[in-house]
């Protein structure tokens, strides 16, 4: 009954699918958080949701930990096997299996990227919206519940994964949802599992819902004086009923990181990134119905394109966002946070950021998905000054707790993992006790992803 | 431990807002559909959550069931006491309690109505855009999970609830989700009671998502040669990315219904009533692309009107199918039933059902929130004449059934309550055993709601 003779077991099953070998473990045990290598004791890479099965039954019968994995860009640690056991890699499980062009869905197996995905829906004049910046899975999409610059337009994971196949922690494979729209047929599992972080049942089929290309799409860069004038701008556009497809927040110093890594000018000022999706009608009269309202809030030196690669390179630049602000301090490490409000407290949780920061003496971009009231702070630290370290997790932790008490939350888009545990309590208060109830029934013997989302040791 | 000494301790709770009077027992045993009157024990006028809370610690020492109780619009029988106990009316805690117009946001308690609701957000510019025709609570439209005409562009109430506050089986009272428009931080607790129908928790407080009223308004009805050409037209105006606010597919029998109760002339085929929301500009653009696209399949005989008056007199004609329905055959009771299917598979369920219809000589009328394959029938059946009422059931069988062998769901928007419970295994297979466990987490002794969505003696 040990992580041992379930390795034994899965050799078994798998031959040389199941590897001991350090450099894949170690591979596995990376992070893009700000934790030590921490390798898990084998690495399978099933082929099959019957085989995924099999896996978790001998795991199971050993009480061994299994941790999934999609390709490891997580902010929060979610993959790493904190307690030991087998990282479940998902990467061969890359199959497109149906796209449903008249029902704009698509059917695929959790490995597949949404770059793959994108790339295969290419020639249907379909794509799938949901876009966090990484190419990540989309099993671990759905399973952190991210989200990224087009929410705002498309909604998050949870809007767009429609149904699920999900092996249980006892090996039984269950299938949530339909490909319908809509369903009022009992709980909704779909959603439970979006989000849980492998801690309640490893995806292996996801249906996602998809979106027509638009026939034109406009895009921006616009600099404002301040924070809250930007912040109002979006406020005003989103009351309005202007439908962004994009629309983000960019902080001087984050200005400043661009312009080093990609050689622009911008100046160093707060700007917003804008696009809109629609007809070339609908479009330009959107963009100047936005130009007009950005420039009551001294919105100013406006950059309209409708050209593709200029908006690619927009968009590239964006999402590069955590290069770019490693490139303020190339000799330093690196580490991201999210956090998300209504958005009338948006603007007095970034001057808050903004504070915090100085006063603890770091180097801090911010960046936000400003029409959600999601944004990111980027921190530069150097692991070996314990102090400059602490200040780091002291600004962190004063940004979550700033989060909670204007009636947001503690992660927008990023998840839990284990670098948010701590705040589930304060977040959720007795709620915290149903999520435990679920996590006992679902996972009696707590073999999923153990020690992530609830903070306790016996869960 | 019984239901009569929980009354008793309910009356020293509440005085003489716990009343067990026949006329107010049979009011509450009332149903919108084909189930004799079944009243509960008692019925509860609680005034706040702490009320709420203390009820259900009473009935918890004593096991006696709970069920809330909204509007009693329920189409399956949610708010029946099948099984005897409390009804729970939310109709004194009917309170707006906060309108956040910069965060697009509002407070509510479960009695508020949804006309309520938009009466009270007049000034501001917003309104609650979820529509299930009927003027429901909007503590019963999330706990079954309503949509209604406008889900095609706004969502159902899965994605207009973004908060709750809950009384658990136990007497807890918990907070799920924030004013944040997304997060990552748990399990989504949230979109877990949206549409538990009162089995996982009584919703005492709802904060809800709205939506800006748009600069114009466009409606529209057109004729179609059948269901086929009528559907075709909604999947290529989805695939061309215009966006519909409301869609409804009417069949030639409802149309005479309608003919027969309002007075209108229209020609009994197949019609579509159609509604655009935007910007002049966009919505007269829409318009026009919607008019070819219904052109090259057949459609005519438009009939646009951007006047306020005449598109409330279309949607209250809409609203009042049931009733039309009813004006067929007004000897008759009648019954709605519904599903939900990808578009795709939509023209084949209806050609299904109107096939099923004849073969069982029966009248029935068909309306569809088309856009997201959903669609109702409603029947008129003698209620003294058990043969006529057995084609009726096997009717709701037989199209149920059809539902899940199109990769649909049995019910798209009214609910499982009584009356879908018996397709829960076919729809769920393995699922099923995970809602059970949920169900047994969180209400241990089955006081919640009992014997609805789940079908078995002991759950």
């Amino acid at each position: 009954m040990t992580i041992e003779t379930a390795i034994d077991n899965l050799r078994t099953l798998l031959g040389d699918r199941l590897t001991t070998l350090d450099a894949i473990l170690d591979q596995h045990g990376q992070n893009e958080a700000y934790y030590p290598v921490t390798p898990p004791d084998a690495v399978a890479f099933p082929e099959s949701t019957n085989e995924v099965s099999e896996i978790i039954k001998i795991c199971a019968s050993h009480a061994c930990p299994v941790i999934a994995f999609g390709t490891g860009t997580s902010l929060e640690g979610h993959q790493l096997a904190i307690q030991g056991g087998i990282c479940l890699d998902m990467s061969r499980m890359n199959a497109v299996l149906a796209v449903n062009a008249e029902d704009m869905d698509a059917v695929v197996q959790p490995g597949v990227t949404r770059e793959q995905l994108n790339q295969d829906l290419r020639a249907t004049g379909l794509f799938f919206p949901v876009d966090p910046g990484a190419n990540a899975s989309l099993g671990g999409m759905a399973a952190t519940r991210a989200s990224g610059t087009t929410a705002v337009r498309y909604g998050t994971m949870k809007e767009n994964v429609m149904a699920l196949e999900v092996v249980l922690a006892d090996g039984t494979i269950i299938r949530t949802g339909t490909r319908a729209r809509k369903s009022s047929a009992g709980y909704d599992l779909t959603k439970l599992i979006v989000g849980s972080e492998g801690t309640l049942g490893i995806i292996t089929e996801l249906t996602l819902r998809l979106q027509g290309q638009p026939e034109a799409i406009s895009a921006a860069t616009c600099r404002f004086p301040d924070i809250d004038a930007a912040v109002n701008t979006v406020i005003q556009t989103i009351q309005t009923g202007i439908p962004m497809a994009r629309i983000e927040l960019i902080d001087a110093m984050m200005v400043r990181g661009f312009n080093k890594m990609d050689g622009t000018t911008l100046p160093e000022a707060p700007h917003l990134f804008i696009e809109f999706h629609g007809s070339a009608n609908a479009v330009a009269e959107q963009a100047e119905q936005f130009g007009e309202i950005a420039a009551d809030f001294g919105g100013d030196d406006f950059k309209w394109t409708t050209k593709a690669e200029d908006r690619n390179a927009l968009w590239k630049m964006r999402h590069n966002a955590f290069y770019a602000h490693k490139a303020l301090s190339p000799s330093l490490r690196a580490l991201a946070t999210d956090i998300c409000v209504p958005i009338s407290r948006l603007a007095e949780a970034i001057d808050f950021a903004v504070e915090k920061s100085e006063a603890l003496e770091l180097t801090t971009t911010i960046i936000g998905h400003v029409g959600d009231g999601n944004f990111h702070c980027s921190l530069s630290f150097d692991p070996d000054d314990a102090i400059q370290f602490a200040r780091v997790q002291d600004f962190m932790h004063q940004l979550a707790r700033q989060a909670i008490s204007l009636d947001g939350t503690i992660t927008g888009e990023h998840g839990v993992g284990v670098g948010k545990m701590k705040y589930m309590q304060e977040e959720h208060g007795e709620a915290l006790t149903v999520m435990r109830s679920i996590k006992r029934a679902m996972d009696p013997n707590n073999i999923l992803n153990p020690g992530k989302i609830l903070p306790s040791s016996n869960q």
